[in-house]
């Protein structure tokens, strides 16, 4: 019930951290899309972990295959299955933590709900999961470039108490990709690096929070009401993994603002269309998108699994100590940026989708 | 398209702000729910204008009919449809924006994406949608009382430069409901209210910070991938009017702090289930509940609608001025506080409903 | 969990036999759709009962209102909520079989499923609901006209075992609407006629066939798999009250032919595509609309509350024995017949967008 | 979107006939259940071609994986992914239909839908996209199973001209499984068995009926409306290749008789609670389960693809003719069996646990 998004573009991922792999299926692709296995593999890399000494130093080479749905070069229409098999398993690495509840982790929830749990690793919270989201929304990536120009970029924009400063306009991909930790504030990045440095002699964590834009998104996505565009983005944010806020333009800081201030003016636009001078709406107002960058900000909390000794209990409710021992990130920030532009891709290949189903009448006179 | 919340416990709300009237359809209610109209009512009587002068004096009655689904004082486990009608509609109030696009409002938004509008009111985008909303968050909060004691409550916590100190585990609804600022620390709730007057008095509009706190909640709702309890809560609260940020227990503050601090400890609990000892996570662990408290706030903005002259374009993309005529709420957060507790109920009785069709096996030995 | 028919063109159904109304919430609609609420009164004219002596004399006047989503004559591309009050309801004339199970009809599953029972007539399972199924296919019938200038046309084949001879390609509404009983063949029509007044008068009730045509349907219409057009069709159809049974094209008579004979050969069309000469196939292929005129006939079960005495038990599994009073159909069939073309309407305006959806990018080249 | 089956208990299918492979995703399964990929494959062997010289000789191995969801022997309440890699292809076997439509096949409508295709076999309207059906209703078996004792059980009844005389009370697996036509009439089996060799040799192919009984159903599954139990399977039954009709209970058949004989008595049964003496509803009433067994009838024609000669088009609207090669069952029939099993499984999983969704609330007093 749970391991679906989207109405029209559909993704559906399984798989756990351990077993026999991760993935999804792609329901409601339109067909004569051309995509490559490489564009595929490029969004993953970005994600994988293992690339720095920044984040987790797990090997996994997380190579996707197209099980069905592609066909010479081209989408067929019918659901796209993509497979990464898992290969770097370690199962004994978390022997330790088989029956203790890992502080501020799905550990002790999940036991709870389901009355079982793959403990050899986060299971179906790990981090894996995310393959699948990043797999799929590289096909809504390539959908969204040619049907719109769409681009959507995501960075770090802060970590613990080091805050970078991003011209939201101008900020592009190399700019992001410059250093691992993903932040294109290249004096902040600095002290970035040095900060999940120390967390990690430290055993301890750092949270910040992830950037995105998205640029060239159609005037009329998003739906009025329960599905407003910011709800869908808004929901797809905080089901990543560690997400604990998400704001849309202005955000709670606009919240500190009088209404004269914070309303973004209208003025003519060049193609007969207005524009707004400010954009503290987000690029979306009354849950639909006006034209203007879609803006929006996600918050993550320090990585809960860390090395530093913590009190927690066991399954048999006792309390225990645990150290947490494998290869955990210190700061999940540099990782985070791929998936927040995943679920922002999703959202967007979806609402527009939606917004062509019912598109379908003439222009009343007038 | 957009108009349906829930996969088990679901509403779909109908109606503008003008037309016959606005109201919901429930289905997927369990049958044998005692339920009165008298408890729907008082429901939206507490979201209704016209209660002070904090808000918009528009009289609307707002009186709930039940049209379908109760029978003999009890939910048939058919669809309930809940109907209210418009009855202080002036329309003419409208006409001078009529071709007029408020700033930072859905008017161009929702010419651009239909090519139709109705121009009286608000539309679909109009506050009285949250009507349907409310109505059924009464049928949810019997139901969640019922099957597991849970309470949800909610209030203002900030409004524009004024923060609340606010006792998360004693507030009761009678300190919130103990002013028309549905702020429960006194001292702010006297500031707020000179605040809105004044905002009102300079043609100006006021936003803020509403927190809502869910208790009882049984451990092991929310799903863990794109269902989380934080994601629905989250998308949820986004789908509000004006909402432009959602945070969980820690939210954005929590990225200022390292993970040795954030992580809630677990200690054993009373009946051999672990408790925490902090609740940074805001209740809601790996995207499942944890039985701690569900905390959460919510961003609203500044109300666009204003007295005072705005800079925008008319229809045909002529830059004109507009000063917002008609009755209009300087500040929406003492009206939020209903809506934040009703999005919340709904969240939560889909959510209970769900983790009951599945948890339907013996426990493992062991 | 069960009111809500279509993916993106969404009919919600709401109310019982006895209480406020019954009605239907349509979302998804596209906006601009000129409709007036005089073509959606006359579907549910032709729905009525007490249009003839042939079937049930209850005098429901079912003037429908709309209360949302239409403006200035055209939709909005919000949800459309029609309403239609219950006025001729007669509780008491349902007394004697308050505690008792009618044979053959939802009575005891109704109260062993949900544990409480609206027992003033059919509840959820009456005929009544189905007028929020006409109401919405008004509209449906609507937009298939003016998008594609679909038409679908229903009418009895036969009634018991009187089979009625009728041209599929030349029959017409006129030819339907002729005479009372739905039967376009007026030879077999006298006969049904006397037909259903015999069983009447024996206390006694009739079943049939009613047999559906839907041309112009756009070819590609329907999803390979578990949606495939005869899929929906067929689940609409049986999700019809008293509706046992459904076949498209060749249908159960088709397995006593061989392939040879069945195949329905191609041959070159007068627009550069594909026509076939017999059409076996009903119009669909693979799951997917052809362009053929789509073909499918639907058994309804003679009636089961009939005047006669009858074995049953009461709520407290003693044995009794029950004669319906109240005003029954003696045969639904005629009644039966805008049913079957409203759910045909439904499921093509549906499969009709949702083609739309996803049908985006240019042809391949080649 | 046409690619998932079910509320909760959802299958998603993926795969072409040529590719990768074929599988399913299964979403919603409840954890702790206890399964084997044995008792997966045990399914996926029944359905299998090859099996005897009645059916294609393609030699497919369908060894399934469990890639996710399932760890030591239970399920995990995660995604359960099965996965059947295509091993047998021979593109080659299809190079001279590349480009030519085969009559009543989906090639037609495949390529005017998509505008792209996988000529090299079926595509997803291939019979391999089955397997994923037959995969996940193994786990439906398992499920239904354990928590009712539901057993589910379908055979030939009928193939062309040759009805079967079959005991529905007393039938068993070892006597469908008796002979390789699935017909539990050893002489009608013997006939069937004839005709299919005969039709082979022709170059023809013959449809027939499969009639599949439902035991054990708890009493109330099934909702009134849109998803009334007979709806569900009705619409599942359609979803499957070649189907063209269905019945439930007397289906066509029953619209011959009147309601004095149709109507089935109820009379007090043994465990307090009514059973109909009769069972014309086909274990259905009211769109719910009564408690009797639940018979349905599936109508599948001649198989498409024959070696005779026949008329048709290619691409280019060129009259051409085609007599198809490769390796294809000149009856479905006996292949069909395990695929009507499925869907009636994948149907009762879903609607169990719909039931136990709102089934939460104490009995009224009485």
């Amino acid at each position: 019930m749970s391991s679906s998004f989207g109405q029209i573009f559909r993704a559906t991922t399984f798989g756990e951290s351990h077993g026999g792999g991760v993935g999804v299926v792609i329901d409601g692709c339109p067909p004569r899309l051309p995509i490559a296995v490489e564009e595929i593999q490029r969004d993953l890399d970005r994600r994988r972990p293992g690339q720095s000494r920044l984040v987790t130093q797990r090997q996994e080479a997380d190579e996707v295959e197209i099980l069905s749905g592609v066909f010479e070069g081209v989408t067929l229409g019918s659901p796209i299955a993509l497979l990464v098999r898992n290969t770097d398993a370690r199962p004994q690495a978390y022997d330790h933590m088989k029956d203790v509840f890992r502080p501020s982790h799905a550990d002790y929830t999940t036991q709870a709900k389901y009355g079982v749990r793959n403990w050899q690793g986060g299971g179906r919270s790990s981090a894996r999961e995310t393959i699948g989201r990043v797999a799929a929304a590289a096909i809504a990536r390539a959908l969204l470039r040619r049907v719109a120009g769409v681009e959507v970029l995501a960075w770090v924009s802060s970590v613990h108490e080091i805050d970078a400063v991003v011209d939201l306009d101008s900020v592009t991909l190399d700019d992001v990709e410059a250093t691992p930790t993903r932040c294109p504030d290249p004096e902040a990045a600095a002290r970035i690096e040095a900060a999940i440095d120390a967390a990690r002699r430290a055993g301890d964590s750092l949270g910040g929070v992830v950037t995105c834009v998205a640029r060239n998104v159609p005037v009329g996505l998003g739906d009025p009401v329960f599905d407003k565009l910011d709800a869908t983005l808004g929901g797809a944010m905080l089901s990543l993994p560690a997400a604990k806020g998400v704001e849309i333009g202005s955000g709670f800081a606009g919240t500190r603002l009088t209404g004269l201030v914070h309303n973004d003016p209208f003025e003519p636009g060049p193609d007969g269309r207005p524009i707004t001078t400010t954009n503290n709406s987000g690029g979306i107002q009354g849950g639909i998108s006006n034209g203007a960058d879609v803006v929006l900000r996600v918050a993550f909390k320090p990585t809960g699994t860390i090395s530093s000794e913590q009190k927690t209990v066991d399954r048999d409710n006792n309390p225990v100590t645990l150290a947490a021992k494998g290869r955990h990130d210190p700061c999940v920030l540099p990782r985070a940026v791929p998936l927040v532009e995943a679920m922002t891709l999703l959202v967007l290949a979806d609402h527009y989708l939606r917004q062509r189903a019912v598109d379908v009448l003439p222009p009343l006179d007038g």
